[in-house]
Protein backbone atom coordinates (compact mmCIF):
# COMPACT_ATOMS: atom_id res chain seq x y z
CA UNK A 1 0.00 0.00 0.00
CA UNK A 2 1.47 3.52 -1.71
CA UNK A 3 1.52 5.71 1.56
CA UNK A 4 -0.54 8.70 0.76
CA UNK A 5 0.70 12.01 1.07
CA UNK A 6 -1.27 14.02 3.96
CA UNK A 7 -3.07 17.27 3.37
CA UNK A 8 -1.74 20.86 4.21
CA UNK A 9 -4.01 23.23 2.36
CA UNK A 10 -5.86 24.61 4.94
CA UNK A 11 -8.33 25.11 2.35
CA UNK A 12 -8.83 21.17 1.51
CA UNK A 13 -12.78 21.10 1.85
CA UNK A 14 -12.26 17.67 3.97
CA UNK A 15 -10.84 20.17 6.70
CA UNK A 16 -13.74 22.73 6.09
CA UNK A 17 -16.22 19.53 6.22
CA UNK A 18 -14.51 18.59 9.86
CA UNK A 19 -14.23 22.34 11.53
CA UNK A 20 -18.44 22.82 10.51
CA UNK A 21 -19.00 19.17 12.87
CA UNK A 22 -17.69 21.04 15.39
CA UNK A 23 -21.09 23.02 15.48
CA UNK A 24 -24.47 20.88 16.67
CA UNK A 25 -26.53 21.95 13.81
CA UNK A 26 -23.87 20.14 11.10
CA UNK A 27 -23.24 16.74 13.62
CA UNK A 28 -26.90 16.87 13.60
CA UNK A 29 -27.57 17.14 9.47
CA UNK A 30 -25.45 15.10 8.57
CA UNK A 31 -26.03 12.57 11.32
CA UNK A 32 -22.44 12.23 12.94
CA UNK A 33 -20.51 12.94 15.97
CA UNK A 34 -16.86 13.41 16.05
CA UNK A 35 -14.55 11.80 18.26
CA UNK A 36 -10.88 13.23 19.07
CA UNK A 37 -8.88 11.47 21.02
CA UNK A 38 -6.84 8.50 21.08
CA UNK A 39 -8.76 7.56 24.52
CA UNK A 40 -11.62 8.18 23.79
CA UNK A 41 -11.38 6.33 19.83
CA UNK A 42 -10.50 3.63 22.50
CA UNK A 43 -13.82 3.42 24.61
CA UNK A 44 -15.76 4.04 21.41
CA UNK A 45 -14.48 1.52 19.62
CA UNK A 46 -14.79 -1.11 22.87
CA UNK A 47 -18.74 0.09 22.81
CA UNK A 48 -18.94 -0.79 19.16
CA UNK A 49 -19.36 2.62 17.88
CA UNK A 50 -17.42 2.45 14.84
CA UNK A 51 -15.92 5.56 13.01
CA UNK A 52 -16.38 5.49 9.41
CA UNK A 53 -13.58 7.70 8.94
CA UNK A 54 -10.07 8.74 11.06
CA UNK A 55 -8.36 11.92 10.55
CA UNK A 56 -4.69 11.94 11.68
CA UNK A 57 -1.03 13.05 11.78
CA UNK A 58 1.28 10.85 12.95
CA UNK A 59 3.64 13.82 13.91
CA UNK A 60 1.20 14.58 16.60
CA UNK A 61 0.33 11.04 17.75
CA UNK A 62 0.82 10.61 21.91
CA UNK A 63 2.10 7.03 22.52
CA UNK A 64 -1.74 6.13 23.23
CA UNK A 65 -2.51 7.34 19.90
CA UNK A 66 0.14 5.55 17.83
CA UNK A 67 -1.14 1.92 19.78
CA UNK A 68 -4.54 2.63 18.78
CA UNK A 69 -4.12 3.24 15.40
CA UNK A 70 -3.79 0.12 14.07
CA UNK A 71 -6.84 -1.14 15.45
CA UNK A 72 -9.21 1.44 13.89
CA UNK A 73 -11.40 0.04 11.33
CA UNK A 74 -10.70 2.27 8.57
CA UNK A 75 -7.16 3.34 6.88
CA UNK A 76 -6.84 6.92 8.35
CA UNK A 77 -6.73 10.26 6.45
CA UNK A 78 -3.03 11.40 7.12
CA UNK A 79 -2.96 15.28 7.88
CA UNK A 80 -0.07 18.09 7.95
CA UNK A 81 -0.05 18.96 11.95
CA UNK A 82 -0.95 22.47 10.72
CA UNK A 83 -3.94 20.98 9.20
CA UNK A 84 -4.99 19.17 12.12
CA UNK A 85 -4.70 21.78 14.53
CA UNK A 86 -7.45 23.33 12.48
CA UNK A 87 -9.74 20.46 12.72
CA UNK A 88 -8.84 19.81 16.25
CA UNK A 89 -10.89 21.03 19.24
CA UNK A 90 -8.11 21.12 21.53
CA UNK A 91 -5.09 22.85 23.09
CA UNK A 92 -2.76 19.70 22.75
CA UNK A 93 -4.32 17.28 20.04
CA UNK A 94 -2.96 14.29 20.21
CA UNK A 95 -3.58 13.79 16.42
CA UNK A 96 -6.19 11.53 15.70
CA UNK A 97 -9.86 12.63 14.71
CA UNK A 98 -12.77 9.80 14.21
CA UNK A 99 -16.23 10.80 12.71
CA UNK A 100 -18.71 8.14 13.31
CA UNK A 101 -22.46 7.74 12.93
CA UNK A 102 -24.50 9.14 15.74
CA UNK A 103 -25.36 5.95 17.98
CA UNK A 104 -28.78 5.31 18.19
CA UNK A 105 -29.48 4.00 22.02
CA UNK A 106 -32.32 1.35 23.10
CA UNK A 107 -33.07 2.16 25.96
CA UNK A 108 -33.01 -0.49 28.51
CA UNK A 109 -35.73 -2.44 30.67
CA UNK A 110 -34.32 -1.39 33.85
CA UNK A 111 -33.58 -4.33 36.33
CA UNK A 112 -35.13 -3.85 40.17
CA UNK A 113 -32.21 -1.29 41.57
CA UNK A 114 -31.66 0.35 38.44
CA UNK A 115 -30.42 4.24 38.69
CA UNK A 116 -31.55 6.74 36.18
CA UNK A 117 -30.16 10.08 35.90
CA UNK A 118 -32.17 12.83 34.24
CA UNK A 119 -30.33 15.89 33.01
CA UNK A 120 -32.98 18.75 32.19
CA UNK A 121 -31.27 21.73 30.31
CA UNK A 122 -27.85 21.39 31.26
CA UNK A 123 -25.39 23.71 29.29
CA UNK A 124 -21.40 23.41 30.06
CA UNK A 125 -20.60 20.58 28.51
CA UNK A 126 -17.74 19.95 31.19
CA UNK A 127 -20.54 19.30 33.56
CA UNK A 128 -22.14 16.89 31.50
CA UNK A 129 -19.54 14.86 31.04
CA UNK A 130 -18.45 14.85 34.50
CA UNK A 131 -22.16 13.57 35.23
CA UNK A 132 -21.91 10.61 32.72
CA UNK A 133 -18.08 9.72 34.05
CA UNK A 134 -19.69 9.44 37.47
CA UNK A 135 -22.97 7.60 36.15
CA UNK A 136 -20.47 5.07 34.51
CA UNK A 137 -18.52 4.54 37.41
CA UNK A 138 -21.50 4.10 39.82
CA UNK A 139 -23.06 1.40 37.83
CA UNK A 140 -25.94 4.03 36.62
CA UNK A 141 -28.16 2.05 33.94
CA UNK A 142 -28.84 5.33 31.61
CA UNK A 143 -28.35 8.60 31.27
CA UNK A 144 -31.70 10.56 29.91
CA UNK A 145 -30.71 14.26 28.35
CA UNK A 146 -33.31 16.67 27.99
CA UNK A 147 -33.95 20.07 26.37
CA UNK A 148 -31.39 21.87 24.03
CA UNK A 149 -28.64 21.74 26.56
CA UNK A 150 -25.27 20.35 26.02
CA UNK A 151 -25.46 18.00 22.76
CA UNK A 152 -24.35 14.46 24.84
CA UNK A 153 -22.42 13.58 21.81
CA UNK A 154 -20.62 16.97 21.34
CA UNK A 155 -17.10 16.56 21.28
CA UNK A 156 -16.86 18.60 24.70
CA UNK A 157 -18.83 16.09 26.60
CA UNK A 158 -17.41 13.29 25.16
CA UNK A 159 -14.02 14.53 26.16
CA UNK A 160 -14.82 15.97 29.89
CA UNK A 161 -16.80 11.74 30.20
CA UNK A 162 -13.61 10.58 28.89
CA UNK A 163 -15.44 8.49 26.44
CA UNK A 164 -17.59 7.13 29.23
CA UNK A 165 -21.02 8.52 27.23
CA UNK A 166 -20.29 5.40 25.02
CA UNK A 167 -19.82 3.04 28.17
CA UNK A 168 -23.61 3.29 28.82
CA UNK A 169 -27.39 4.17 27.30
CA UNK A 170 -27.24 7.52 26.89
CA UNK A 171 -30.18 9.27 25.17
CA UNK A 172 -31.30 12.52 24.23
CA UNK A 173 -34.99 12.80 24.24
CA UNK A 174 -37.94 15.56 24.69
CA UNK A 175 -39.50 15.37 28.21
CA UNK A 176 -42.73 13.31 27.14
CA UNK A 177 -40.76 10.59 26.25
CA UNK A 178 -38.61 10.95 28.54
CA UNK A 179 -41.56 10.94 31.57
CA UNK A 180 -43.51 7.85 29.82
CA UNK A 181 -40.24 5.77 29.59
CA UNK A 182 -39.71 6.45 33.79
CA UNK A 183 -43.28 5.89 34.43
CA UNK A 184 -43.65 2.59 32.10
CA UNK A 185 -40.30 1.10 34.10
CA UNK A 186 -41.41 2.39 37.44
CA UNK A 187 -39.03 4.34 38.58
CA UNK A 188 -39.56 6.57 41.31
CA UNK A 189 -38.18 9.96 40.89
CA UNK A 190 -35.71 11.92 43.04
CA UNK A 191 -35.24 15.76 43.15
CA UNK A 192 -32.35 17.14 44.14
CA UNK A 193 -33.64 20.82 45.25
CA UNK A 194 -32.15 23.13 47.99
CA UNK A 195 -35.94 23.52 49.71
CA UNK A 196 -36.65 19.29 50.68
CA UNK A 197 -37.12 18.81 54.07
CA UNK A 198 -35.72 15.28 53.39
CA UNK A 199 -31.54 14.76 53.48
CA UNK A 200 -30.68 12.86 50.46
CA UNK A 201 -29.34 9.62 52.97
CA UNK A 202 -32.58 9.59 54.85
CA UNK A 203 -34.63 9.11 51.48
CA UNK A 204 -35.48 4.93 50.59
CA UNK A 205 -33.35 5.04 47.17
CA UNK A 206 -32.75 1.22 47.02
CA UNK A 207 -35.79 0.69 44.07
CA UNK A 208 -35.71 1.72 40.55
CA UNK A 209 -35.03 5.77 40.65
CA UNK A 210 -34.61 8.40 38.90
CA UNK A 211 -32.21 11.27 40.14
CA UNK A 212 -33.73 14.45 38.52
CA UNK A 213 -30.85 17.33 37.88
CA UNK A 214 -31.41 20.35 36.75
CA UNK A 215 -29.45 23.59 36.05
CA UNK A 216 -27.67 25.32 38.72
CA UNK A 217 -29.69 28.90 38.61
CA UNK A 218 -33.03 27.21 37.40
CA UNK A 219 -32.69 23.92 39.43
CA UNK A 220 -35.92 21.61 37.98
CA UNK A 221 -39.28 22.51 35.85
CA UNK A 222 -41.84 22.72 38.95
CA UNK A 223 -43.89 19.72 36.43
CA UNK A 224 -41.05 17.09 37.08
CA UNK A 225 -41.04 17.68 41.04
CA UNK A 226 -44.57 16.62 40.68
CA UNK A 227 -44.03 13.73 38.79
CA UNK A 228 -45.40 10.67 40.21
CA UNK A 229 -49.41 11.39 40.47
CA UNK A 230 -52.40 9.30 40.38
CA UNK A 231 -51.79 7.95 37.13
CA UNK A 232 -48.65 7.28 37.46
CA UNK A 233 -47.30 3.50 37.47
CA UNK A 234 -44.56 4.22 39.07
CA UNK A 235 -44.17 2.44 43.27
CA UNK A 236 -44.65 5.81 44.95
CA UNK A 237 -45.26 9.58 44.31
CA UNK A 238 -41.65 11.60 43.61
CA UNK A 239 -39.00 11.94 46.02
CA UNK A 240 -37.29 15.41 47.04
CA UNK A 241 -34.37 15.97 48.50
CA UNK A 242 -31.40 17.96 49.42
CA UNK A 243 -28.18 18.01 49.96
CA UNK A 244 -27.28 20.28 53.64
CA UNK A 245 -25.52 22.76 53.36
CA UNK A 246 -23.35 24.20 56.06
CA UNK A 247 -25.13 26.98 57.11
CA UNK A 248 -22.97 30.68 56.93
CA UNK A 249 -20.77 28.62 53.88
CA UNK A 250 -20.28 31.04 51.18
CA UNK A 251 -21.03 28.28 48.46
CA UNK A 252 -24.78 28.82 48.01
CA UNK A 253 -24.74 25.62 45.89
CA UNK A 254 -22.87 22.69 44.59
CA UNK A 255 -21.78 22.19 41.57
CA UNK A 256 -24.50 20.16 39.84
CA UNK A 257 -21.80 17.67 38.96
CA UNK A 258 -20.85 17.28 42.64
CA UNK A 259 -24.70 17.29 42.98
CA UNK A 260 -24.85 14.61 40.45
CA UNK A 261 -22.15 12.59 42.63
CA UNK A 262 -23.09 12.30 45.57
CA UNK A 263 -26.60 11.16 44.35
CA UNK A 264 -25.41 8.40 42.53
CA UNK A 265 -22.83 7.16 45.30
CA UNK A 266 -25.66 7.19 48.11
CA UNK A 267 -27.69 4.64 45.60
CA UNK A 268 -24.79 2.43 45.80
CA UNK A 269 -24.27 2.95 49.70
CA UNK A 270 -27.89 1.97 49.82
CA UNK A 271 -28.00 -0.59 46.84
CA UNK A 272 -24.77 -2.35 49.25
CA UNK A 273 -26.23 -2.03 52.93
CA UNK A 274 -29.24 -4.14 51.53
CA UNK A 275 -27.15 -6.83 50.18
CA UNK A 276 -25.27 -7.03 53.16
CA UNK A 277 -28.39 -6.84 55.20
CA UNK A 278 -29.34 -9.75 53.22
CA UNK A 279 -26.67 -11.97 52.79
CA UNK A 280 -25.90 -11.42 56.68
CA UNK A 281 -29.35 -13.41 57.56
CA UNK B 1 -15.18 64.63 42.67
CA UNK B 2 -14.11 65.31 39.15
CA UNK B 3 -14.63 61.83 37.35
CA UNK B 4 -11.47 60.66 36.00
CA UNK B 5 -10.49 59.98 32.13
CA UNK B 6 -10.32 56.19 31.58
CA UNK B 7 -7.07 54.26 30.76
CA UNK B 8 -7.44 53.66 27.03
CA UNK B 9 -3.84 53.25 26.25
CA UNK B 10 -3.07 49.19 25.75
CA UNK B 11 0.47 50.55 26.23
CA UNK B 12 -0.42 51.69 29.86
CA UNK B 13 2.10 50.32 32.23
CA UNK B 14 -0.42 50.05 34.85
CA UNK B 15 -2.18 47.65 32.38
CA UNK B 16 0.88 45.31 31.15
CA UNK B 17 1.68 45.27 35.41
CA UNK B 18 -1.88 43.64 35.77
CA UNK B 19 -1.54 41.05 32.85
CA UNK B 20 1.79 40.03 34.50
CA UNK B 21 0.00 39.31 37.54
CA UNK B 22 -2.09 36.79 35.72
CA UNK B 23 1.64 34.97 36.24
CA UNK B 24 2.27 33.28 39.68
CA UNK B 25 5.63 34.65 39.80
CA UNK B 26 4.69 38.10 39.29
CA UNK B 27 2.32 37.73 42.30
CA UNK B 28 4.15 36.12 44.62
CA UNK B 29 6.93 38.76 44.11
CA UNK B 30 4.85 41.62 44.87
CA UNK B 31 2.74 39.49 47.97
CA UNK B 32 -0.63 39.76 46.03
CA UNK B 33 -3.61 38.26 44.24
CA UNK B 34 -5.81 39.23 41.65
CA UNK B 35 -9.51 38.82 42.02
CA UNK B 36 -12.04 39.63 39.15
CA UNK B 37 -15.46 39.03 39.19
CA UNK B 38 -18.54 41.34 41.45
CA UNK B 39 -18.75 37.41 43.07
CA UNK B 40 -15.47 36.98 43.86
CA UNK B 41 -15.15 40.85 45.41
CA UNK B 42 -17.92 40.67 47.11
CA UNK B 43 -17.06 37.26 48.91
CA UNK B 44 -13.43 38.43 49.26
CA UNK B 45 -14.82 41.57 51.09
CA UNK B 46 -17.08 39.46 53.58
CA UNK B 47 -13.97 37.33 54.35
CA UNK B 48 -12.38 40.73 55.61
CA UNK B 49 -10.06 40.23 52.02
CA UNK B 50 -9.83 44.00 50.88
CA UNK B 51 -8.46 45.00 47.93
CA UNK B 52 -6.20 47.63 47.80
CA UNK B 53 -6.80 48.29 44.28
CA UNK B 54 -9.84 47.92 41.96
CA UNK B 55 -9.91 48.56 37.99
CA UNK B 56 -13.28 48.84 36.69
CA UNK B 57 -14.88 49.41 33.00
CA UNK B 58 -18.85 50.46 33.65
CA UNK B 59 -19.08 49.93 29.96
CA UNK B 60 -18.76 45.96 30.81
CA UNK B 61 -20.61 45.92 34.32
CA UNK B 62 -23.00 42.95 35.16
CA UNK B 63 -25.58 44.16 37.06
CA UNK B 64 -24.10 42.46 40.49
CA UNK B 65 -20.99 44.09 39.43
CA UNK B 66 -23.08 47.72 39.39
CA UNK B 67 -24.50 46.66 42.58
CA UNK B 68 -20.87 45.62 44.40
CA UNK B 69 -19.81 49.10 43.39
CA UNK B 70 -19.99 51.19 46.14
CA UNK B 71 -19.34 48.67 48.32
CA UNK B 72 -15.51 48.49 47.43
CA UNK B 73 -12.90 50.44 49.80
CA UNK B 74 -11.13 52.25 46.99
CA UNK B 75 -11.93 54.38 44.35
CA UNK B 76 -11.43 52.31 41.15
CA UNK B 77 -9.19 53.24 38.52
CA UNK B 78 -11.44 53.38 35.29
CA UNK B 79 -10.39 51.22 32.59
CA UNK B 80 -11.71 51.32 28.58
CA UNK B 81 -13.92 47.63 27.18
CA UNK B 82 -10.46 47.27 25.45
CA UNK B 83 -7.95 47.82 27.94
CA UNK B 84 -10.18 45.71 30.52
CA UNK B 85 -10.35 43.18 28.22
CA UNK B 86 -6.29 42.85 27.84
CA UNK B 87 -6.12 42.20 31.41
CA UNK B 88 -9.17 40.06 32.07
CA UNK B 89 -8.66 36.48 32.62
CA UNK B 90 -12.03 35.77 31.10
CA UNK B 91 -14.31 35.61 28.17
CA UNK B 92 -16.92 37.51 28.60
CA UNK B 93 -16.00 39.98 31.97
CA UNK B 94 -17.88 41.86 34.70
CA UNK B 95 -15.65 45.02 34.23
CA UNK B 96 -14.34 44.22 37.73
CA UNK B 97 -10.36 43.60 38.50
CA UNK B 98 -9.04 43.95 42.19
CA UNK B 99 -5.81 43.53 43.27
CA UNK B 100 -5.20 42.17 47.14
CA UNK B 101 -2.49 41.44 49.46
CA UNK B 102 -1.98 37.73 49.14
CA UNK B 103 -4.28 36.64 52.77
CA UNK B 104 -2.30 35.38 55.92
CA UNK B 105 -3.67 32.53 57.28
CA UNK B 106 -3.36 31.10 60.71
CA UNK B 107 -4.14 27.64 60.72
CA UNK B 108 -7.14 27.24 63.09
CA UNK B 109 -6.84 24.70 66.43
CA UNK B 110 -9.04 22.06 65.29
CA UNK B 111 -12.17 21.44 67.31
CA UNK B 112 -13.40 17.31 67.74
CA UNK B 113 -15.11 16.11 64.62
CA UNK B 114 -13.19 18.72 62.39
CA UNK B 115 -12.12 17.95 58.58
CA UNK B 116 -9.33 18.95 57.15
CA UNK B 117 -8.76 18.15 53.53
CA UNK B 118 -4.92 18.15 51.94
CA UNK B 119 -4.53 18.39 48.37
CA UNK B 120 -0.97 17.12 47.24
CA UNK B 121 0.52 18.68 43.69
CA UNK B 122 -3.65 19.19 42.04
CA UNK B 123 -2.48 21.08 38.58
CA UNK B 124 -5.49 22.17 37.70
CA UNK B 125 -7.35 25.00 38.84
CA UNK B 126 -10.63 24.16 38.03
CA UNK B 127 -10.49 20.97 40.59
CA UNK B 128 -8.92 22.67 43.33
CA UNK B 129 -11.69 25.30 42.75
CA UNK B 130 -14.16 22.99 43.06
CA UNK B 131 -12.87 21.40 46.14
CA UNK B 132 -12.53 24.43 47.46
CA UNK B 133 -16.07 24.95 46.80
CA UNK B 134 -17.60 21.55 48.23
CA UNK B 135 -15.02 22.21 51.09
CA UNK B 136 -16.51 25.32 52.48
CA UNK B 137 -20.52 23.91 51.65
CA UNK B 138 -19.51 20.67 53.25
CA UNK B 139 -17.98 22.80 56.42
CA UNK B 140 -14.42 21.57 56.64
CA UNK B 141 -12.34 23.31 58.92
CA UNK B 142 -9.04 24.11 56.33
CA UNK B 143 -7.75 23.14 53.02
CA UNK B 144 -3.87 22.38 52.83
CA UNK B 145 -2.57 22.46 49.01
CA UNK B 146 0.93 20.90 49.22
CA UNK B 147 3.26 21.16 46.52
CA UNK B 148 3.79 22.88 42.82
CA UNK B 149 0.62 22.27 41.67
CA UNK B 150 -1.94 25.27 40.87
CA UNK B 151 -1.80 28.13 42.94
CA UNK B 152 -4.90 28.02 45.46
CA UNK B 153 -5.43 32.04 45.17
CA UNK B 154 -4.78 31.78 41.54
CA UNK B 155 -7.10 33.55 39.58
CA UNK B 156 -8.68 30.20 37.89
CA UNK B 157 -8.99 28.81 41.38
CA UNK B 158 -10.90 31.79 42.88
CA UNK B 159 -13.11 31.70 40.02
CA UNK B 160 -13.68 28.22 39.73
CA UNK B 161 -14.16 28.34 44.04
CA UNK B 162 -16.87 31.01 43.52
CA UNK B 163 -15.21 33.07 46.50
CA UNK B 164 -15.14 29.96 48.34
CA UNK B 165 -11.64 30.61 48.74
CA UNK B 166 -11.56 33.26 50.95
CA UNK B 167 -14.72 31.68 53.16
CA UNK B 168 -12.32 28.75 54.78
CA UNK B 169 -8.98 28.82 55.87
CA UNK B 170 -6.51 27.75 52.93
CA UNK B 171 -3.28 27.60 53.20
CA UNK B 172 0.04 26.87 50.72
CA UNK B 173 2.43 25.03 52.88
CA UNK B 174 5.15 22.32 52.61
CA UNK B 175 4.96 18.95 53.60
CA UNK B 176 6.76 18.82 56.76
CA UNK B 177 4.80 21.67 58.51
CA UNK B 178 1.67 20.08 57.03
CA UNK B 179 2.81 16.57 58.82
CA UNK B 180 3.32 18.61 61.92
CA UNK B 181 0.32 20.49 62.08
CA UNK B 182 -2.01 17.56 61.43
CA UNK B 183 -0.10 15.60 63.89
CA UNK B 184 -0.28 18.14 66.71
CA UNK B 185 -3.72 18.38 65.94
CA UNK B 186 -4.44 14.80 66.19
CA UNK B 187 -5.82 14.21 62.87
CA UNK B 188 -6.10 10.87 61.57
CA UNK B 189 -5.22 10.92 57.97
CA UNK B 190 -7.32 9.17 55.75
CA UNK B 191 -5.85 8.67 52.09
CA UNK B 192 -8.26 7.78 49.33
CA UNK B 193 -6.65 5.07 47.30
CA UNK B 194 -7.80 2.73 44.29
CA UNK B 195 -6.47 -0.51 46.34
CA UNK B 196 -7.62 0.25 49.76
CA UNK B 197 -9.33 -2.66 50.97
CA UNK B 198 -11.90 -0.60 52.84
CA UNK B 199 -14.78 0.91 51.32
CA UNK B 200 -15.10 4.87 52.68
CA UNK B 201 -18.45 4.51 54.00
CA UNK B 202 -17.21 2.14 56.48
CA UNK B 203 -14.44 3.69 57.58
CA UNK B 204 -14.86 5.38 60.80
CA UNK B 205 -14.62 9.39 59.99
CA UNK B 206 -16.42 10.95 63.09
CA UNK B 207 -12.77 12.04 64.59
CA UNK B 208 -10.52 14.86 63.85
CA UNK B 209 -9.74 13.70 60.09
CA UNK B 210 -7.41 14.67 57.03
CA UNK B 211 -8.64 13.99 53.76
CA UNK B 212 -5.87 13.15 51.54
CA UNK B 213 -6.11 13.52 48.05
CA UNK B 214 -3.72 13.28 44.97
CA UNK B 215 -3.73 14.00 41.71
CA UNK B 216 -6.16 11.58 39.65
CA UNK B 217 -2.89 9.94 37.53
CA UNK B 218 -0.31 9.54 40.41
CA UNK B 219 -2.24 8.87 43.84
CA UNK B 220 -0.59 10.28 46.91
CA UNK B 221 2.67 10.05 47.44
CA UNK B 222 3.70 6.79 49.81
CA UNK B 223 4.68 8.61 52.40
CA UNK B 224 1.56 10.27 53.36
CA UNK B 225 0.09 6.95 53.22
CA UNK B 226 1.67 5.92 55.86
CA UNK B 227 1.53 8.62 58.21
CA UNK B 228 0.09 8.03 61.44
CA UNK B 229 3.20 5.85 63.07
CA UNK B 230 4.50 5.08 66.13
CA UNK B 231 5.18 8.77 66.89
CA UNK B 232 2.39 10.27 65.79
CA UNK B 233 0.29 12.31 68.20
CA UNK B 234 -2.87 11.20 66.05
CA UNK B 235 -5.41 9.12 67.75
CA UNK B 236 -4.51 6.10 65.12
CA UNK B 237 -2.81 5.29 62.38
CA UNK B 238 -3.76 6.31 58.82
CA UNK B 239 -6.78 5.26 57.45
CA UNK B 240 -6.66 4.26 53.47
CA UNK B 241 -10.52 3.69 51.87
CA UNK B 242 -11.44 3.43 48.32
CA UNK B 243 -14.31 4.08 46.25
CA UNK B 244 -16.12 1.13 44.93
CA UNK B 245 -16.02 1.61 41.29
CA UNK B 246 -19.19 -0.85 39.19
CA UNK B 247 -16.64 -3.28 37.70
CA UNK B 248 -16.42 -3.12 34.23
CA UNK B 249 -16.86 0.35 33.58
CA UNK B 250 -15.34 2.45 31.10
CA UNK B 251 -14.33 5.32 33.96
CA UNK B 252 -11.17 3.73 35.61
CA UNK B 253 -10.95 6.65 37.97
CA UNK B 254 -13.06 9.49 39.31
CA UNK B 255 -12.21 12.65 39.04
CA UNK B 256 -10.03 14.42 42.24
CA UNK B 257 -13.12 16.65 43.16
CA UNK B 258 -15.42 14.42 42.53
CA UNK B 259 -13.68 11.98 45.32
CA UNK B 260 -13.30 14.70 47.81
CA UNK B 261 -17.01 15.59 47.73
CA UNK B 262 -17.82 11.71 48.01
CA UNK B 263 -15.68 11.51 50.93
CA UNK B 264 -16.73 15.47 52.35
CA UNK B 265 -20.02 14.38 52.69
CA UNK B 266 -19.52 10.92 54.12
CA UNK B 267 -17.82 12.76 57.18
CA UNK B 268 -20.99 15.01 57.22
CA UNK B 269 -23.33 11.78 57.04
CA UNK B 270 -21.47 10.01 59.83
CA UNK B 271 -21.78 13.49 62.09
CA UNK B 272 -25.09 13.57 61.44
CA UNK B 273 -25.61 10.02 62.62
CA UNK B 274 -23.73 10.05 65.60
CA UNK B 275 -25.43 13.39 66.88
CA UNK B 276 -29.31 11.98 65.93
CA UNK B 277 -27.94 8.92 68.17
CA UNK B 278 -26.87 11.10 70.51
CA UNK B 279 -29.96 12.95 70.62
CA UNK B 280 -32.26 9.92 70.71
CA UNK B 281 -30.71 8.43 73.87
Amino acid sequence: MTRAEPITSLQNPQLKRLVRLHGRRAREQEGVILIEGARELSRALAAGVQPTEVFSCPELHSPEAAEVTPALPVVPTLLSAAAFEKVSGRENPDGLLGVAPRPTVDLPKLPEGAVVVVLDGLEKPGNVGAILRTADASGAAAVLVLGRGADPYGPNVIRASQGSVFALPVAALDEQDAYSYLDTQGCVTVACTPDAPQVYWDAPLTGRVALLLGTEHGGLPAHWRQMGGEDSKASGAGLSVRIPMEPGSAADSLNVATAAALMLFECVRQRRAVAAAGAGQ
